[in-house]
């Protein structure tokens, strides 16, 4: 497809000389582009449709990338990407080697600070806007945060620090009413009510009720005017919060927000812009379901039907979500939470059952692990589900205020290990190590679906006391006959799959699959191998490390998770301890930040693949 | 001392048939009290003396411990232990087997939700009530959280997600308008100026000022007059975010306490009291100085002195401070943040040189990190100083924002390993082990004063990238003299202290002093032992690992972190992955929460004293 202006775009500056109407037809053309791309390419659509004109507009005002602007997460910025000179490489967005899907400053001067996680763009402008300031330099300094990202506690504490100190910056509130799911908290809320602006209404009514119809009404109505205008901007909760309030104006108005930018940019002092946008802007399927084409996959650009699989095979979400459903109906005790991730992490499943027991906290998941345990101290027996790369920012919550109380909070940890084309801010890399060290807490993972329902019953049943996790991983189960009853997993036990002569290959979790298929692989080999299924991190199988240690050569550890300090370091600690001498060779994600791509090309990246695990077996026979 | 009534409440039912006159009373005996025990017995003091009347009217009006109060952090709630059964015990505050210095579930059901840590009351709070509700139970729930705690974005998020629940639940801002140190942020000053009330006299006067001073006016007068309140109480911050706002009332009055609690807590849904209170109230020299007595050690009660050490030893936070003040006198690219321990830390020492480089941005750890990474990206280099324990509430930051940009932010982490009386909720426990499996990061720790000098510059050299944390413990130096030049500490080297020919001692931190005085102990056996002072956990240096395992009989690791994943963990696995085979003893912070006691108890109940260490060597011999 050929473009008319964008084509010619090869960097912000080759905006400048456009005029307004030429930069309606760029956001046109960007916006054909950008569906074109993503109907073959799937990558977040939704937000970044809706901010073509704030991307442009910011690029045309500003002189970056002298200027900065930080994309809080980034869902929003394709546009940005793709006039700032990655318009050709966008068609490699979130590929190997290609685009990230999140601003990232290693791929250009432009992205003045990495995104991924919500939340953390004021904190980083203002970080950037004070240096600026202590370096003399005159740099314009702008944060773009969604109200979705304005829920988490992040935001807030920057927010607060930057209202205080005074600081030169921009936060722009792209409001569009939405975040991945429906938006939730008392903030949307207000936003939402901003726009309609009832109280100030009902302010003028109470006046002039006492004040007739004359022309004494007349003359007041206009010094009110003027005043309801100064309250308006004066008493909003951004002026609380110190900063000057300049809004609402509509974002997808390509000549209003230039001129609202220009007129403010120079202003001294923080200042929060308040814009409305459209999630899916220009794209009629995606305007009509938000929530669905935040991230729709492949689609018909011309039908806007959607590409998927003839029969969908079942997701380990969707086995988290059928089984604690399955469980809520005979226990009452049994509550929902999740920040953000409804649909994602399909614990809308719950919501649609039990409307009254599952809990949408919004982007916060601090929150979500505190009100967990709050739930928990008063006799509920809560399911937290969260993403493993969003669970660090819950972590002292975690030690804090569960499990030093040792309260039961059942953690199911969604989108564990090697997360695909999300890339390094996603990747749940970590949560077996940062758990394995907290007192009270039993750390599990399933090897496949059936072993993952029958944890999560186990896990309610009252031997299990304390916090609980259980980490699984996004995407396809095993394919498996899912029985109706649910069987005990024994806490701490391991399972041996089978009893070889020679090597001990010792997983957890659905990365013993691929340990499978690499035994598979040895052919007449395969008789020399056992496999234990760990099934637990914490409390670790000391028996089963010991067996396995006395009765073979070697062992190899195998998990999708950092090597240091998860399996590998549990299994060396207790050979240790117990002062077992074994040759061991531990599998796991090596000590850097995986990029994205598919799934298979990072196992294979990690030496977690069958091949690699097949490879490293051989090693010691 | 005798209390005429104090001494009879033994439990919050007590107090049901006293007089407001008598409350009054008590609540003096309560402070006469708690200045008795404090002068000999340390402790935070200044908060709880404000909170007196608070902690009284709340037992007074509501049916505890049916009825949940959650205290944030708290500082604030000596009173409501002293009445909740604990008089005498309180004489044991912070004391080993006595009680803690928090509220803590399992010391008593008036504690209906554990706290050390700030701004988690709402999340809690909102938990309790949304389980009472589920539950049909009329339990009425209060969260008490200072105006110091509400800059933590976790306190936001709680608030957000429950003023849009519509659940049930009281809030108390409990405004002392200050924290330890002077408060910041601008919810601090936006507090102080609804004391003050400008926005709603500026309107007022600008009304006033068109319709000059007859009849006309004193009518509108009137009605203005209550749509102001009206305003008042619709535009705060607070209504903002969902909540009925009540206030502000004075919260050393309680008979305004008891009327107003009684007026609104059988109103539903979500509501705001706010409250001012002095803090350190009564005792004249703790009102005069709030930030010196928020934690004053023993002092004498009638001269209002404190009792201090002739020649105070130099701190390890003395060592930061002048350090990083020395340092930054020559780079002007440092800079110093703090999340609100401007003095604890001692960052007070750069705040007074170097004000305009120095950030105290308030309880939020979170800001804090990505504030830093946001200056780092754009060319300075911070300092970000932290609390072990609070630095958690960074972890994804840290990880996030940080080290997947590789951004060269150095982080001090104060109060490392046991901390003493302030007990399980603030021990330094786990940062050696989720530092670890950090990409880009370089983990140190010094073993004295004169190491961490050189640390702290060897990590401003070019040589050492991306993040680095130096993490040294609460309290006194080694008492060496302190040279003036900095000498460079090699990346990723270890020292040897002493060669001996059978146990390998590693040790990491100022842990290693123990060591030291644990192979003294040892006398002519000392000959048997070498000391490895290993300053890196990551890079952890494999020769020294190997050569120390390869020339001696045993290994004896040696850190004041938790067992699992820390130094422990990294030599079990360097051995492992290099295939040597030798006895190795890890001594750590066993697998619990250690509670409030001195740190040389503690230091015997984790086996970490001269003499547990001693004996761990001498088990080799």
């Amino acid at each position: 497809m050929e473009f008319r202006i964008l084509d010619k775009i090869d960097s912000p500056s080759d905006l400048k000389s456009l005029t307004i109407r030429q930069l309606e037809t760029l956001c046109e053309e960007i916006r054909e582009y950008m569906i074109e791309c993503c109907a073959t390419n799937p990558g977040h659509l939704g937000a970044s449709l809706g901010s073509v004109e704030l991307a442009v507009a910011l690029h045309y005002v500003l002189n970056t990338p002298e200027d900065k602007i930080v994309w809080d997460v980034g869902h929003q910025a394709y546009a940005h990407k793709i006039i700032t000179g990655r318009r050709e490489l966008f068609r490699l967005n979130r590929k190997k080697d290609g685009l990230s899907g999140f601003p990232k400053m290693s791929e250009s001067p432009y992205d003045s600070f990495g995104a991924g996680h919500a939340s953390t763009s004021v904190s980083a402008a203002l970080g950037l806007a004070t240096a600026a300031k202590l370096e003399g330099k005159d740099t314009k300094v702008v944060a773009v945060l969604g109200d979705g990202a304005f829920s988490g506690g992040l935001a807030y504490e920057g927010m607060n620090n930057a209202g205080a100190a005074g600081t030169d910056l921009l936060v722009i509130l792209n409001d569009n009413q939405i975040a991945i799911d429906e938006n939730v908290g008392a903030m949307h809320n207000y936003l939402l009510k901003m726009s309609t602006s009832k109280t100030y209404n009902s302010m003028k009514n109470k006046v002039w009720g006492f004040l007739g119809n004359g022309w004494l009404r007349r003359k007041i109505q206009k010094v009110v005017a003027s005043t309801k205008n100064y309250f308006f901007k004066h008493s909003t909760v951004f002026s609380g919060l110190g900063f000057r309030y300049f809004g609402i104006i509509d974002g997808n108005n390509i000549s209003d927000l230039v001129n609202t930018l220009n007129r403010i940019k120079g202003l001294k002092g923080p200042k929060l812009l308040h814009i409305r946008t459209v999630k899916g802007k220009g794209y009629k399927p995606a305007e009509e379901n938000q929530s669905v084409w935040h991230a729709p996959g492949k689609f018909d650009i011309e039908t806007g039907e959607r590409v998927r699989p003839e029969k969908a095979p079942l997701k380990y979400q969707n086995i988290f979500g059928r089984t604690v459903v399955k469980l809520a109906e005979k226990d009452e005790r049994i509550v929902g939470i999740t920040p953000a991730m409804l649909s994602g992490g399909q614990l809308s499943d719950m919501m649609k059952a039990f409307p009254e027991r599952t809990f949408d906290v919004g982007i916060a998941e601090e929150h979500a692990v505190t009100f967990s345990a709050g739930l928990a101290a008063n006799g509920l027996l809560p399911f937290c589900n969260i993403y493993s790369s969003f669970l660090q920012r819950g972590f002292d919550q975690i030690i804090h205020d569960v499990a030093l109380q040792n309260l039961k909070v059942i953690f199911t940890i969604d989108r564990a290990g090697l997360v695909g084309e999300d890339g390094a801010t996603h990747q749940g890399a970590f949560d077996l190590a940062y758990l394995r060290f907290i007192p009270n807490l039993t750390e599990m993972a399933p090897i496949d679906e059936i072993e993952m329902q029958d944890m999560i019953w186990s896990a309610t049943q009252d031997d299990y006391t304390g916090p609980i996790t259980i980490r699984y991983p996004r995407g396809n189960c095993q394919g498996l006959e899912l029985p109706e009853d649910f069987h005990k997993i024994e806490k701490g036990k391991a399972v041996k799959l089978r009893q070889g002569t020679e090597v001990a290959v010792l997983s957890i979790g659905t990365i013993g699959n691929q340990v499978t298929k690499a035994i598979e692989m040895l052919g007449d080999d395969a008789a020399k191998v056992s496999h234990y299924n760990m099934r637990f991190l914490r409390p670790l199988d000391a028996d089963a490390v010991m067996e396995a240690a006395s009765s073979h050569k070697a062992i190899v550890t195998v998990e999708d998770g950092c090597l240091a300090g998860g399996l590998y370091g549990a299994v060396c600690e207790t050979l240790a301890a117990k002062g077992i001498n074994c040759r061991i060779k531990g599998l796991g994600i090596p000590d850097k930040f995986i990029e994205q791509g598919t799934v298979t090309q990072q196992l294979k990246e990690c030496g977690l693949d069958a091949e690699s695990v097949c490879k490293a077996i051989q090693f010691f026979f």
